[in-house]
């Protein structure tokens, strides 16, 4: 780390290349035109001098800033993290540098985000706070601004979007269930101005419905957001229901664990009383007490398409919006189980 | 979003206010020089015609990027969200942007992307990657950047750094051991090229010493890094030992999980068998199978904090060096209770 600036110059004499080649053997989208023997001396003349190409220099010139911005609702919920990650892996590989920003499921903060990422010139975005009707994200797609939309969709929009199948996973929660024999099961529905709260809920009704099992309007419990405190309080809801449902399939994960809390305040067991199924398999679902069954999302392959889908995007701008739907799976731990003979109520 | 870019004349005009006075406004570190009726009616303005300040061309002038580099071991690590979300809650209020980056634990991938955040000019670094003997992090306190080590620090080194007492810690664990009637108590240590490690380490002789307990070379393991399956390996040295230990004083949260699989994979149950103690609190520590037991650190306290100092240290090169140590707390759950009397083995 040099206290006075080396330039390209002083990379390209010590390499002994002319400094265009230097300048293109540092720039991600222009290496693949050097030469590999070239741009490996000029790699580690660039390393020996401790010379690091000034990315604010290149925006000026190129008018990219090779930064890319990430928005998502909370960065402490355990989704988020696997998803960067699979994009900050593709990222680096192309020289893009990741700014995260979190808006606390705040419509007025992500607009405010966003306005801050658009003012630092990132060349593209990834938001994971979608909502059905967003008007924030409608007016960077009318600016013609990069967006790939990830986990959440908006439907018909013509938006790039990478998001899991999630009627496929209602309906693999709800066979799941019906296999071990229960009938009378609830839903604990995310909120439904978002398109996971919508279509898993739309799953679920459909495939009660394949099954010929009724729903009745004290079997639906929406919650107002994804995280634990509301999944205690939706799910204190459903168990009120007479005769009480046998097994309850919750919107994601966190909710699934407002459900162990309302049953225990209730002293009920899980599964033994009711059967609770995720969606998601966050991080320590496994480690739950007891071990979560739930829907698993190929988070961290979600993450890593989005990111390879903005970079076409930004690559060309005339490109064809299009929607990656990744098929989840079911995986079945300890939460769920065949239902047991009803007990008669005081 | 405009297309046609405005500037700062634009805003001034349609405020009625000097080209200067708006930028001074929209300047974080100079908009206290304006009164406030001026500083509305120019935020105002600023909205209504949707201008947003070009920080790239600020850094020009300014020589700033009001931008801060957060480096961390690991983002799917859920300790580092919480402190995460603690600086930006400090950086946000002060006009700074957040750019993290992940190692892997890696110290080649440390300097890679430090020397990243140094060509993308930003004003100054947390470090959450610190090892004791650090030579990138000694590098950039020589070049004069602004360092704070986060969690982690290197002592001796006249860095400035917030973290937890680590020591204080490790006796809270070993004095709740002692207290329910543990006298066997083992290790399972973090690695001690990071003061954690080290200091945790440390902690747990030193208390056991204080009591008059016997630690001999079975029962402390050595982990290579603060991951489950290293905790399993480690924990199954432990657990080899003859007479066995009934408690094991873990480094970590996820050390602990990793013992909590071990015992699992031996037919053994915690607290009934072993008791295990963790270190952080981490998210979801009280859910896990049994809820964990562990040494509680205030991340998000932390996390403000090393932003505040750091903010500090910008501002002022001058600035004395000093390490904040926040004390611990334990929180008691139930993967530890009274020993059991021992069963003879075949």
């Amino acid at each position: 780390m040099h206290q006075k600036p080396l330039t390209m110059r002083d990379v390209a004499k010590a390499a002994g290349v002319h400094p265009g080649t230097v300048s293109r053997t540092l720039n991600p989208l222009t290496r693949p035109l050097v030469n590999e023997r070239t741009a490996a001396a000029v790699d580690r003349a660039a390393r020996r001098l401790g010379y690091s190409p000034n990315p604010i220099a290149r925006t000026l010139k190129t008018r990219k800033s090779f930064t890319i911005g990430v928005v998502i609702p909370d960065l402490t919920n355990p989704l988020f993290p696997p998803l960067i990650r699979g994009m900050e892996g593709v990222w680096d590989g192309a020289g893009y540098t990741t700014l995260v920003a979190s808006t606390d499921g705040d419509p007025d903060r992500e607009r405010q985000r966003v306005e801050m990422l658009v003012a630092r010139q990132v060349d593209g975005f990834v938001i994971a706070t979608a909502a059905r009707h967003d008007e924030v994200v409608t007016e960077m797609m009318a600016a013609g601004r990069p967006v790939v939309l990830v986990n959440r969709t908006i439907q018909g929009s013509g938006a790039f979007a990478v998001v899991p199948d999630d009627r496929k996973g209602s309906t693999l929660a709800v066979e799941h269930l019906v296999a071990l024999g229960h009938r009378r099961i609830a839903h604990l529905a995310g909120p439904r101005r978002l398109s996971t709260g919508q279509l898993r809920w739309r799953g679920f009704l459909e495939a009660m419905d394949e099954h010929g099992l009724e729903v009745n309007a004290s079997m639906v419990a929406t919650a107002e957001a994804y995280t634990e405190s509301e999944g205690v309080t939706s799910a204190g809801r459903l168990l009120e229901a007479e005769p009480r449902p046998t097994a309850i399939v919750a919107g994601n994960d966190l909710l699934a664990l407002g459900a162990y809390t309302a049953l225990a305040e209730l002293g009920l067991s899980c599964p033994e009383d009711v059967s609770v199924i995720g969606f998601n398999d966050m991080p320590f679902a496994d480690r739950f007490a007891p071990p979560l069954t739930t829907v698993r999302i190929p988070h961290a392959l979600i993450g890593a398409r989005a990111a390879e889908l903005l970079l076409e995007r930004i690559e060309d701008p005339a490109a064809t919006p299009q929607t990656l739907l990744f098929e989840p799976t079911l995986v079945v731990r300890a939460s769920t189980a065949v239902p047991s003979p009803p007990s008669p109520r005081p």
